[in-house]
């Protein structure tokens, strides 16, 4: 084989990879939009044969081959193919060491797990969702220890999500942001408390339908490339390749607010995906590199933009167009305060910037406990509710707006949830520095988001997955990870909302 | 290998395959119900892998050893078995005589030339569309000569949709129908016009949507396993097996006669798959065994059933439910009267009974006269229109309306056509020996369709694709094919909505 040969195959081989994985994130995103209700074994019998496919081609004697000639010839390697090199490598000695018979059963697994969590959801019956979750809890924390024997198995699934992010940093990171959010909380709960009426009422769908998809175009996505559905629990998936995105919401009649966020947030996500450089497509480069990073520039739409006076401002015509009577005799003001009420609530995806982190810290604690063996299954309700009592001061009054409320452990997502917390965190540090170069608030109240996502697509989207999460972090904040941007920046919006 | 192990790899062979449908037909469905506009070259690029893959799996020297080792030991097999064997070695025979790179090639052609249609037809644009079609055109005809060299290559079309189908059985049906629907045609024009003012006004999509599902659940589709979109084209597809199915339709908001027949005439598609024995499931003789009965199926359900006085009566209490206003004065007789109006007309799927197979004969004399080089590909519009004058009696105002109607060449299903026309007459022949043993009318009037959804699960359903349509068709009838039967229930029910 010359090197020239190798770097066809190269190519070739991730072609391959992307068509499955197109074909499978297409099977999960049709279960979850358009699939008929009893359809969950079919889906799980041809993901079956699929995963097995992806995990021969991906681990076959051929496919090591030509990566370990590829490494070892890697000077002639130019940068994108090194990393290339390096990610499948990396993906194949972990793969190598799950057995293959134990892999295919848990993608099986996931997919009974997700359509089970759906009914029991709806039933609000963990005891129907709990057999699954032992099982994914299990098996997650097995093949933790396939790959990393010598490691704390929550460490190697953090690390799933982030490069090198660690317990003892999310420790140190949780802690810090638990001791400053707890206190200013207290502050914010001694004000008179935000009027958020403005957000209630009857909304039809196809009216949030029409603003989900005025948002969607005005926050500079193409409608060409990305798509709208609405599940139960939103989400956002690239199919092959970033040339076809999709981006879901759940609308809810009585709130607008929800999906429009939900919107936006899933928006941030597909601009990251869909701003990687074209010649990334079809490659192990494409889409977004780290979960947190993904989260920074979802969370940076949902809240640092569209939790901004600037935002509301801009938005607030398109609201009263939408839903006169309504919004007859409101202001933007209005709807800014409505949309930055600060409160302890029991919903994570429609908790506010300053409670969120802690919803998040609940199911890091959570996790780890299960994962130490300190914390069984069935009794995660339970102590859902009490640390739900013990961080936010509130009852949960059953399973549904409890334990079951996130979709993340049915679909194997463990060690994913400080991601969310990361991401915020590093949003705000990327405001900062944004801010140095462009007139942010202008922008965006203005409806241009040419030079927001101009910075964005400069500095983090067109790279896809080129550099290292923390690599990448540190070239655009041009120095370390400080949370301390993200402190100064949740108690400036609490400063302006309550008057602290 | 043991015979045993064998008859295990031949399951599991069939599985994979299943498999790679799923994934496939899914991307097809996607592009033609959710997909962004943009993303058909994406699509595209995965189909090529995956149809490679599929390719290589279904010809592979391993399968080939396989099916030939069974085939050597074919007395050891059950009936089941002996037929797969059959149909998959076929199948590779026939793919190993085309080069691998041209059927990859072709697939990726079909689904650029289906999103080149789409875009066509909507700007009633055929030089648009052209060079694809004759692409689409050269390579079915190629094809067809590297599979069958010494046979026509048009008689090797029709035999693929309906095995041992030829153009001189279809030039002498064809002949025999043409003979009786046209003088036909004649003495309904001499009569006063039907009035079928019931069906135009307007109709709101959700309303024609709740409509659709009521029709589903009401003759017998299991909506668990079975779903509803919208497309340009109305058609159906099974995803993997007979459990996931799904069928689309198209709303006109000033006609909903339209759409409730799609999702009868697609309905009858999907109880014909849904209706295969379980044990046939991820096997290749899961769903219809041809396109002219899986047509007979769909056309019974539409026509004999859907256009009956009996099933008018029972669905005509829904429509005044679903359009009060509309339906205020009117009668179940004027709603049987009205969609049974025969007259000349632009579009095949909205066509009456009596002028239908007229718009299948000139796409079927128009394929024939491609095929054999007495038609260029660039003068189908012209002649489209011409034959429409000719064998209707009317002017095509554009291509829209005319040669770019229909979705079938741009998916290259060329010699499918007349299985439209046949099923139509095995329909009538099937009925004849249904009333044998029940009560039809009686049953549909009723709006208990278990009797008959029983005799054909029984008689045709259940079977999948175990027998050769001949052989199933003539068991059924308990005798040879004879369009009389057709020809007969034509001039009944002319004469009893225009009392010829």
């Amino acid at each position: 084989m010359t090197i020239t040969e190798a770097r066809e195959q190269l190519m070739a081989l991730q072609r391959k990879m992307a068509a499955y994985d197109h074909a499978m994130g297409l099977i999960y995103y049709d279960g979850n939009t358009t699939a008929p209700k009893d359809t969950a074994a079919n889906r799980a019998m041809s993901l079956s044969v699929l995963s097995e496919e992806m995990y021969k081609l991906s681990t076959s004697d051929e496919t090591v081959a030509l990566l370990e000639f590829l490494d070892a010839n890697k000077d002639e390697l130019d940068t994108h193919e090194k990393r290339m090199v390096y990610l499948l490598l990396k993906g194949i000695r972990d793969m190598q060491k799950i057995p293959m018979a134990e892999y295919i059963e848990y993608q099986e697994l996931l997919v009974t797990a997700d359509d089970v969590w759906h009914r029991a959801k709806e039933a609000s019956d963990f005891e129907m969702f709990r057999p699954y979750l032992e099982k994914v809890f299990a098996t997650a924390r097995k093949f933790a220890l396939y790959i990393e024997p010598d490691k704390d198995p929550y460490d190697h699934c953090l690390g799933d999500y982030e490069e090198g992010l660690t317990r003892e940093a999310c420790d140190e990171f949780f802690g810090k942001l638990r001791s400053e959010i707890v206190p200013l909380l207290k502050e914010v709960g001694a004000k008179p408390q935000v009027d958020d009426s403005i957000r209630h009422g009857f909304f039809p769908e196809d009216k949030q339908e029409e603003l989900s998809y005025y948002l969607m175009d005005k926050i500079g996505l193409d409608l060409g490339h990305v798509g709208l559905s609405t599940t139960e629990h939103p989400f956002t998936t690239s199919l092959g390749s970033h040339f076809d995105e999709r981006i879901t919401t759940h609308y809810f009649t009585d709130d607008f607010v929800c999906s429009m966020y939900s919107v936006v947030h899933e928006g941030g996500h597909a601009l990251y995906d869909t701003g990687s450089a074209d010649d990334l497509a079809y490659t192990v480069l494409d889409g977004g590199v780290s979960m947190s990073i993904h989260e920074s520039q979802s969370r940076f739409y949902e809240n640092i933009i569209g939790r901004s006076r600037s935002f509301c401002r801009m938005i607030f015509p398109k609201l009263c167009e939408l839903f006169p009577e309504h919004m007859e005799g409101r202001t933007a003001e209005e709807f800014y305060r409505a949309v930055n009420k600060a409160e302890p609530s029991l919903i994570r995806t429609e908790s506010d910037e300053l409670t969120y982190c802690l919803h998040i810290m609940i199911r890091y604690e959570l996790e780890k406990r299960i994962f130490d063996g300190e914390l069984e299954v069935r009794d995660l309700p339970a102590e859902w509710n009490r640390m739900y009592k013990e961080y936010l001061g509130i009852d949960v009054p059953d399973d549904k707006r409890g334990v079951l409320q996130d979709s993340h452990w049915a679909s194997g997502l463990i060690g994913y949830f400080p991601s969310y917390a990361l991401g915020n965190a590093y949003g705000a540090q990327f405001l900062a520095k944004m801010k140095e170069t462009v007139d942010f608030d202008k922008c965006i109240e203005s409806g241009d988001f040419g030079p927001v996502n101009d910075w964005n697509r400069e500095h983090i989207w067109k790279h896809g997955s080129l550099y290292k999460p923390v690599e990448l972090l540190e070239t655009v904040m041009e120095g370390k990870f400080d949370p301390d941007y993200y402190i100064n920046y949740l108690r400036g919006k609490c400063s302006d909302v309550y008057g602290l």
